[in-house]
């Protein structure tokens, strides 16, 4: 399945070394002013070769905008758009046609499909995360014409994590620094220590804290369609995820009841609100209001600039060593990942919203 | 939306305190033969009043099978099912119609519908996962008729935690233990640490770990089916799931890719096998044939039996203190959930797989 | 599949013989009153052994809602319900477990599954109408609330054809004859004609016309869920339907676009409207605001009352010959299932009109 | 919604003066050899001005494969396709912004979504079913691969009409004609109406039937999803379809039972077979192994080649007069269209079917 969402809909095609990367978003609501700059501006920072801690491949990532739109407005129709794969080397990638990366995805899809497309890592690419930029550029824009922020950060690169929770955080302050952390002196300690594994040929895992404020409540389903449950299912289908917990978490385990509620208060202007958030801004599987927070684990990049042993498609025992440009560490780079998949969510949750009452 | 899977397919419906508790398991295959006696012994495991650490409601939650088998084999057709309520004091309820306990669903629901089924919970109830334990049991005897094993287990209560991997344990020992911890010693010490809580008025939470045996390569899809988000989206759509992760999970983010490959081996048979798993049995979204293995976090629950302030739907301060019987953990009793969910999750990818080649 | 609908989706279970038959109606908007009473009463027009013209089976088919509802208003959970099938023999049917009847899904199903429900033509009986209506009569008591009617009525019985347009029936006198005609002279001559093809163990055909008033602009989608679209899939999955037609339909292929484009006039209120209806209310797959008006056509009976020639499971050649009780004419029974499939088909829209624009 | 299918399933892009027209192809499995150049043949087939029956828009609709396929072969990933538009004159539709034409989409766009694309109809284009035939084109292949057949010809212009049923003609003899009729003789009568329809600046409908041989009995579900009922939303979801019928259809409303019932006989071979085809090869819902054969009504196009009085969107009368190049009668250009779709629908269900038993 290459869909994702109920109305608002993200379907995606491409291949890493194929002819173009693209998508189509269906049940974007008609009437959205959109800008198709800061859409591309979004595609910029997902791009490799921004610094020295990520890819050095120099990706265009030019997005045209296909149809759906007439003067600068969503009609309502689908948006369809592509981006052209430009930088392609698939002679690079000719020894990869019968040997089977670890903790990579060529043995499993040779497995399904009885073949696979081999150039670059072919659909399982990190390049495939450009359509869903393009869709949450979409949706997140919608979102701000209703006044719902979506921002996300990285929180943790290896032992070294932020200290606060995200209310202390500015998001402006998160793209100032390459790692994406909006706090400057564990950013600079995140950014060292990348550099050093990656001097080791070595690569890092880490974690992204996603917020969505302004959220109203009532967006979520109560049984299947719980709105964590959505966000859980939108960030493990991002590339080298490997947990997803919201509120307090996995620490919430070690906890009482006691000290996990979040009681009720009335404020000034009589709204009922949470005087905590150990919920994570969610009750029941619906939004409460309350800022919606929840953080994503990656694993370290499978891809090492050393040699490894494994096994060709025979089953004989081989050496590869990696060539060309690899990230050390991706979670500075599943920052607008996170963020796209969120607003996508976010926002088919609000439509769907709109049919729970008569 | 009350309905979980693409081929596969669990509806449920029902409120605590309503008529009955039911639903129908679309896209059952015709030909498999089932125990329904083995259906109402995981209902039986769900049930609360089993021992002195879970609720002593006397339900009784008898199944009813009403359509979709013939001589004891299922013939393609929709499974529909009932399980009546019977052991209902909704009376009980009344005070609750006009108050919000602290992180429960009470005000999402209010909010989102405008009203709420105030009687125990409603549609929010621990009760609406008998639907999910009957779909589970179906989904599960069906893999087991093609060699695919699925349980889970207690592996943390509050801070009290399994030291060994699933590897380790015997499935056979988990339900030899009210709070269904493979290992004796330390289920021991969880049931008492649970004994101690309740004795507080208190309540606490804890991980249930969730393992495929046997399941082949190919289930799941690249990008947005992805095995462990559908895995992710399942569990967390169960009652106060907090967190997922799977493989090496949120441990992962600390480590290095040098640690956290799994290096392919051709097994004495010819098979090609990962050397480790710290994938947990899925690369790249698709099973690689090794265990799956996943880990979900339950909060504790919120229901205390100590006074509690919180306020009503006009937004005035009240005091709740809740009645009658409730849960200190909800850890050992959501072992047959993840179980029911993961069947079914699984039991879906291996019917969609079939359609991945001509 | 056993599910119809996006946001407003019933799913269905059950089978002629089987213990009962019933559904769950999801995306059920919060806030709606309902009348238990009027749904049974669509239950009632539906039962067999209404008059001499149908089937005399004393089916009592008293409908049980189990859930979503709260002091007689839905709360925006799922609605489960059950008939009971109270009238079974199953033995009677004992001699067809192994026999194929002509025109009937006998050897599809075995087919399909390897082996079918035999007994009273187990899921392919028209008690699988059941759930339809109930599903129907929640739907269209939400559409009254918010002002749209739907009906329907029989419009031709064999050779026999209504005169008029839909404009000049009155809805009321639809259920004033047994063959629910509203036109009582033409209806006299099609129970005629009904009792005397019965008298020879016959069956005969006719259409079924479905009428939609007070539908707003706007409802339906421009490329794949075009409203008419919608409604063909809707008609089409009533057993015995062959054909759907909808405005002026297949008539209309002999016809020039002279003759058959309907201009735009703007009336007294400064409302823009169509001066006539070729269109049947639907434009560009979109609701225009005029009657939607459609017909289906339905077979004639495949059980006759008569011996007839078929193979058994193994292709030996058999004598077969209908015991029971059937109809001789499927359409006044059809006339709630269209108006039930209808409603479910318009409300459906209506929800996710809300939708289309930000 | 933009979608098609369940597991093959179409999301198509694309307005008519938009940059491109395009679509996705999701579920298309791994190892099908697909011959491209007989994918640009169908959409040649699509094309207009290819006689002086049809259009003389110079479209070149060159379509570009832009993932999914490696070697010439699918890899099971999805398929992304576009066709640039080339041929735009958008300005000549600038008197068409705010004129709603009779009997188009115009208005009902613009109702649904608060504005529209006016320039060549938008989204309501014919050019939209350009992404359909590229799917279908796929599907096909793909049909091909495994043994079943699709094709569709001209059943009816205006009163004349086609005298046999589809066994009696060659498909071989479809193309022959711009009429696309295998009957030579009644193509001619046929070619000679719309010539002179066309002279008068009139349009005509007509009719397309549509055939699937060889395919193996089993597909399609029982209560919702019946092969015909997906059929008839196929099509109907093409543009001016007003008619969906199979088997003996609306014609079958004025016969009896006795006459109208299939006959099982055993052939020669041992297999079962209906002696007669009243069924259209669907029976409960599912084929039967015979021939699928059904009728599809098609409209006179709206737009006339006269003054035609109209209302612009402020309600006022005024006068439009097409310009440009449009088709006299749709139906010659519409049998590869419903080709398409059936094959889609054909495919979709051959690959759910191998869910159906374990």
């Amino acid at each position: 399945m290459n869909s994702f969402g109920t109305i608002f809909r993200l379907t995606t095609f491409g291949e890493s070394h194929g002819a173009a990367i693209g998508g189509i978003i269906d049940g974007m609501p008609a009437g959205v002013p959109i800008d198709t700059g800061r859409v591309q501006h979004e595609l910029d920072r997902r791009r490799p070769g921004q610094s020295e801690i990520v890819t050095q491949r120099n990706e265009k990532d030019r997005v045209r905008i296909l149809s759906g739109m007439l003067d600068g407005v969503t009609t309502g129709t689908p948006i369809g758009f592509i981006v052209e794969n430009a930088d392609q080397h698939s002679s690079d990638y000719e020894e990869m046609r019968h040997t089977f990366r670890p903790s990579h995805a060529d043995y499993t899809y040779t497995t399904k499909y009885g073949l696979r497309d081999h150039r670059g890592g072919g659909r399982s690419s990190a390049r495939e995360t450009i359509s869903r930029v393009v869709g949450g550029a979409f949706a997140r824009q919608t979102l701000e014409h209703i006044g719902i922020e979506v921002y996300a950060y990285t929180s943790q690169v290896g032992p070294i994590r932020v200290t606060e929770t995200h209310e202390v955080y500015s998001p402006a302050l998160i793209d100032t620094n390459p790692v994406r952390c909006p706090d400057a002196a564990i950013a600079e300690q995140m950014r060292k220590l990348i550099l050093q594994v990656k001097s080791e040929g070595d690569t890092i895992g880490g974690t992204v804290t996603g917020v969505v404020r302004g959220c109203p409540a009532g967006l979520g389903d109560p049984a299947f369609g719980k709105l964590h449950a959505r966000l859980a299912d939108a960030m493990m289908s991002i590339n080298a995820a490997k947990g997803f917990e919201y509120g307090m978490g996995f620490a919430g385990c070690e906890l009482r009841g006691s000290q996990t509620i979040d009681p009720f208060k009335t404020d000034p202007d009589g709204n009922i609100r949470t005087a905590s958030n150990h919920s994570g801004g969610i009750q029941g599987g619906i939004s409460n209001g309350a800022d919606i927070c929840f953080r994503v684990a990656f694993k370290p990049v499978a891809t090492l600039l050393r040699e490894v042993p494994t096994v060709d498609d025979r089953g004989q025992a081989t050496i590869l060593k990696a060539r060309g440009r690899h990230d050390p560490c991706v979670v500075p780079r599943a920052v607008p990942i996170v963020e796209a998949m969120t607003a996508m969510v976010i926002l088919d949750a609000y439509l769907l919203n709109r049919c729970a009452r008569i």
